[in-house]
């Protein structure tokens, strides 16, 4: 990292809930992310010098655009600063956060806000997977297609059982390990869905087909959410850690970052990475540069992942990607524990998309601001023990664009 | 600026096209943007090390959003390299220049693509007006509203003739002139439109009113286009020189810019302004920090202004707000013909959003390469003599972002 970018905390909204039956729009959403985001770092809107926000498609489920400007009708001490939003499909909120730190690293501003947002429930759920539908070539691969997104992800799975193998009882362990961990995760939108850890998940509505090879259990949550984030410079970082009484080594860091775009089609994506060990190459990359730029030798110098599981096979595909295990054989550390709660290395100990849920503009704000909770051991139920540095992984579209990061002191 | 950014060139697609009656789509109008701007430049698709999208709403014009996966279809070339679409209504187009800048202004990249596009032809204008909608507050300010932007943008001059006092003549005389400089710009959407400079604008069809104030002439087009730009910092500007025969010193820079935004509501913009000097003090402050950066005096220091004029009254307010006069005084320098080509400081030499149009997302670079064309001479027919530097002036919304720069050698 050319200059230190800290992270100094955010707040999530709880992502259990229908903002529509509530009777409350997506600006009513970006001003409780905001005042908890102001509100948990304990900074005033008037110190606030620039503004982001993620967004996936604000137009299609809210009919709204521009969000940036709303910044200042939520609070007036935002009037004047700089706003802008960012889009990259599911991977909107990383890119968010990306721009934010480009600008902090550029030495134009000392404290930036960011807010990852959708609101997702205010259409019908076939109307809702067209409109996802538009993170993939919508002409060439959506467009008529009953839920084209599980079909994407069914492929990948197909395409991991066609060069590796792959067993249905491992995506069905990766999809029950995210409800469990959900469980502990009190604003996780599956957190009160099952009795015990296992109900319905191998029988009944959770183990019905989807598409392709993916079930219920296997998808990702239809969320409405936001998550807000303070991200700072080091000056303005060393002030808020004196004010604290900190010191700025304590306050988590971008440690390192990874940004990579593939082509757009998944016959694109497979055709490119056919001799390639691993499935998604551009993912592999940008997970290697995350952990190059971060002065890390590998995965096993963070302490967990949360990870993109928009489906189980993105989960599996992350495994090997991350480097857990070689490309094809992300099963054994699935066998081994590794990545349960309490394993060696836990992966999505928030419950992740399929369990805490997935509104897709905030995931990549919400992910960051999970990791910030562990390393700073304000992760309750859901805490790692001994957390230092946590990576995360956030996919756009069918791997198209990943952002990947490590966050930790 | 922390580091300097250069301006390499790019590519304007012509503007009096129309897609969908070619059978193309926004993906091909990338493409086309995109070898374009290779091939101006001289630069090879392996060269670019990031990319950046500028985009309104192509999720509701052409249901199709993650523009940025579309690079590594569009060549393979670009394949693994980071992409983003940033938007901010009609500011979209500068807001992406201004990541691309800031990434690498933070030195992560020495050469990036940005592409600002929107196709817009693919409703009917009733439609188009709606969609334009999101880009203010919808549901307060637009949502049943017909053609919500020429009401807001009326008001404007509403506020202009309260404040200030305005006349009609002085509105006519702007559309008039950018129609009349379009004449001279190839690529301009409407530089056939006209037999004589000022047939049919005061009479006929032209001459009709749209909503409150403002007629026919006053609006700007509704318009199919992209438009490219490589940016480049100083590193690679240095061998970009070299392989041209030319000095680092010739090749155009961002000397300066402003970013800044207001409220979204146009009430809350002129209860807010009510006692400031300027009707959008935010923009006002935009201008005023884009010439503090570029270290020049005001805005006689530069030749000429492409500027947002979406609407008659915009433009009305980008002149007392660039301080070619006093607050409310824009009249003056209009019937001195100091804003005509060929006069003291011209504005939209390229005939501006009125007579070039006015791809939403497309036409912050556009003004941008309007810019480059002028200071390196190479503007054609509406070439200003001697240039050497040039502000550009974007909005997004009814005031709502602003993006200025001063384009340069």
């Amino acid at each position: 990292m050319s200059a230190p970018v800290y992270i100094l905390g955010g707040c999530q909204t709880d992502f259990a809930r229908n903002w529509l039956k509530e009777g409350k729009d997506i600006v009513t959403m970006l001003q409780e992310a905001v005042s908890g985001g102001l509100t948990a770092t304990g900074i005033e809107a008037h110190e606030v010098e620039v503004a982001h926000v993620g967004n996936f498609a604000a137009e299609l489920y809210c009919k709204q655009g521009h969000l940036g400007g709303f910044l200042a009708e939520i609070d007036p001490a935002f009037s004047g600063i700089p706003t802008s939003r960012h889009e990259a499909a599911c991977a909107s909120g990383s890119v968010a956060m990306m721009m934010a730190a480009a600008e902090i690293e550029a030495g134009r501003y000392d404290l930036a806000l960011i807010v990852g947002v959708e609101q997702m429930k205010t259409v019908d759920p076939a109307t809702g997977g067209d409109f996802l539908g538009t993170a993939a070539w919508y002409e060439k691969e959506a467009k008529g297609v009953e839920f084209p997104f599980p079909k994407l992800f069914g492929r990948l799975g197909d395409e991991y059982e066609k060069r590796f193998g792959l067993k249905e009882e491992h995506l069905a362990r990766i999809a029950e390990i995210n409800f469990s961990n959900a469980r502990r995760n009190p604003q996780a939108q599956t957190r009160g869905w099952f009795t015990d850890e296992t109900q319905n998940l191998s029988s009944g509505k959770y183990a019905n087909p989807v598409a392709g090879r993916l079930r219920v259990r296997d998808c990702s949550q239809v969320t409405d959410g936001a998550t807000s984030l303070l991200l700072a410079s080091d000056t303005f970082a060393r002030q808020y850690a004196a004010r604290r009484g900190l010191t700025v080594e304590q306050l988590p860091r971008i440690l390192g970052w990874g940004h990579r775009t593939a082509p757009m089609k998944f016959d694109t994506k497979m055709a490119e990475s056919k001799n390639s060990p691993y499935i998604l190459p551009h993912t592999r990359q940008a997970i290697v540069d995350t952990f190059r730029r971060a002065a890390l030798p590998d995965v096993w110098s963070v302490q967990g992942i949360e990870t993109h599981d928009c489906f189980t096979t993105s989960e599996y595909m992350a495994i090997d990607h991350f480097g857990l295990t070689k490309p094809g054989e992300s099963w054994k550390v699935i066998e081994e524990g590794v990545i349960e709660f309490g394993g060696k290395l836990p992966i999505n100990a928030s419950g992740g998309l399929i369990g805490c849920g997935h509104p897709v503009g905030a995931t990549g704000t919400r992910q960051a601001l999970d990791a910030f909770k562990q390393v700073t051991g304000q992760a309750g139920e859901y805490q790692i023990e001994g957390t230092k540095k946590i990576a995360t992984l956030n996919i756009g579209g069918s791997g198209t664009t990943t952002v990947a990061m490590v966050i930790g002191v």
